[in-house]
């Protein structure tokens, strides 16, 4: 039998990505040559972009309806670092003709639920071939309100560090994945870290509840000691962490009483997406149902330092990651 | 010798698209997670994104410069076709190993000269690398007044259609530079064709003067026949255009005389960026220093309807351009 005809442009807009547009009204339904977008009175945009690649930010294998959504995710975790309320995206997809209709219905069914859990919708982009892999890209936008959006560069000495959440399940669950990690750890560990490295859950209510109380705020993408430097480098100060302060899940713990050298993954692999932060003044326990851990402190000077129970520094090989 | 070491992800974005940065404050020096974007009090934001891939969009050979701009430019142009001002960009580079330093270096300069000439800035990004080919997404960003955006849909039976600059002069640059233009058309026309495929010259001034003119803009990209049919597709209306009134250069003609099936490509080629609108009352025959020709009208039922002199329907391969 003839392979059937490709879908022409015009048709995938129409029957996948214009139902995307539903919600957002400025997206003309994606019948115009662009987009409007206002934020609302008081509040200036927040924008962010990622790129993603098949074979080197997902794999050929993935589901691609968890690739749309990890895609959404992790700019949305961005937009909740600023301490900005998410509104939308634009999204561009370079697609290598095997991604037919079923791949496309996946990944458009993948972005429909994330549209719905996170109140966003899509405002427009481009839809072209490749030759290649994969070539994914989204630019995301919130709001907050005007001179509120919390920023790098705020870090002071004598503020603590704080993490949500839990770090390290999803440089876990990538080794989890590709089956790298030593043998006796559990099903159900395993499956949840894979998860995790699948699914990330970016903290957008916690973000803006931050607004007032961090003096700096990141999300964990890089490995929470190389995102820590990043804030360290922004403000001009430096920063020590506890390591065994560190929030790690049951199943993190797990795998690191097995082998405590995966404590190199936890605090450098990265793609945790929880929010890192410091702050001057006492922090609630729990911000918008998510557990807040202090980790350590912000110091005079340059650098991270990482101290074991008797405050003495640990090198923490591979302290991020890195494109290139 | 070793090949020298590539740069890392921050080393490239301090280097190359930081100075890209410098004339949009809110793009925070590009060391936050976001940048932050408002439009003018009283405007609204207008916003629009492409994808452009080594192989399809451009060239492999395509001098990273002109790769750059011609990228920056077509979104400009649907700025510019909303009857917006552009304001800036954030953009994602998805890189194979083998553009390296003197690569990027090039590219950034292509952007920072059009940067310079449109007054438009970086306000962020993405920066990855690909096992495949060159993978470029643009997301550009205009405003406009509020209730004054040029949409498609406004187009009504009786309104004049009209068209910027010439037409033809993109798609037949395109085949000059692969040596497809019959023999006998002048160096000079050549170079000038091949020029306006690589460096497409949006309306930018044109766009803005048109608000309160013209019922219905879009520019031309896909096709002059195909992009008049998404006005008359969108407005709910018809369209006729006598092929002999459509302005076309001195060097486009050079080439319709030596072969007059080339008026498929100048009519349906696409990639020319000029604007073609509609409005009901008189235009200018020039707006903002550029020619604006009428070629047709509005006219009640559906479709493009292309005539001859004596008025009948030419029929036109190739409508336009179509991705898959």
């Amino acid at each position: 039998m003839p392979e059937p005809a490709p879908l022409g442009e015009f048709e995938r807009i129409r029957r996948f990505y214009r139902p995307l547009a539903s919600r957002t009204p400025g997206a003309l339904d994606l019948t115009d040559d662009a987009a409007l977008l206002s934020p609302a009175p008081g509040h200036v945009l927040v924008v962010t972009a990622d790129a993603l690649i098949e074979d080197v930010h997902f794999r050929a294998a993935d589901p691609p309806d968890l690739v749309a959504r990890k895609m959404l995710r992790v700019n949305l975790s961005d937009i909740a670092a600023m301490g900005a309320r998410a509104l939308g995206y634009v999204m561009t997809t370079a697609l290598p003709r095997r991604c037919g209709e079923d791949w496309l219905e996946r990944f458009a069914a993948g972005l429909a639920a994330d549209q719905e859990e996170f109140s966003v919708g899509l405002f427009g982009g481009d839809s072209v071939a490749t030759p290649g892999p994969i070539a994914l890209s989204l630019t995301a936008f919130g709001e907050v309100p005007l001179g509120q959006a919390i920023r790098r560069n705020g870090a002071r000495p004598g503020d603590g560090v704080y993490v949500t959440g839990t770090v390290g399940d999803g440089a876990l669950g990538l080794l989890a994945l590709d089956g790298r990690l030593p043998p006796g750890i559990g099903a159900a560990d395993l499956a949840f870290l894979g998860d995790r490295y699948l699914l990330p859950r970016p903290r957008v209510a916690v973000g803006p509840v931050l607004r007032g109380v961090a003096s700096a705020m990141l999300d964990v993408s890089d490995g929470l000691v190389a995102d820590l430097g990043h804030i360290a480098e922004t403000s001009g100060v430096g920063a020590e962490i506890e390591r065994d302060r560190v929030p790690v899940s049951p199943a993190g713990r797990a795998a690191l009483d097995r082998d405590p050298g995966l404590w190199s993954a936890v605090l450098g692999g990265g793609d945790d997406y929880e929010l890192l932060f410091t702050a001057p003044g006492p922090v609630p326990e729990t911000v918008a149902g998510v557990p807040v851990r202090q980790i350590g402190r912000v110091v005079a000077g340059a650098g991270v330092r990482v101290l074991d129970e008797q405050g003495r520094s640990l090198s923490v090989a591979g302290a991020g990651y890195r494109h290139f």
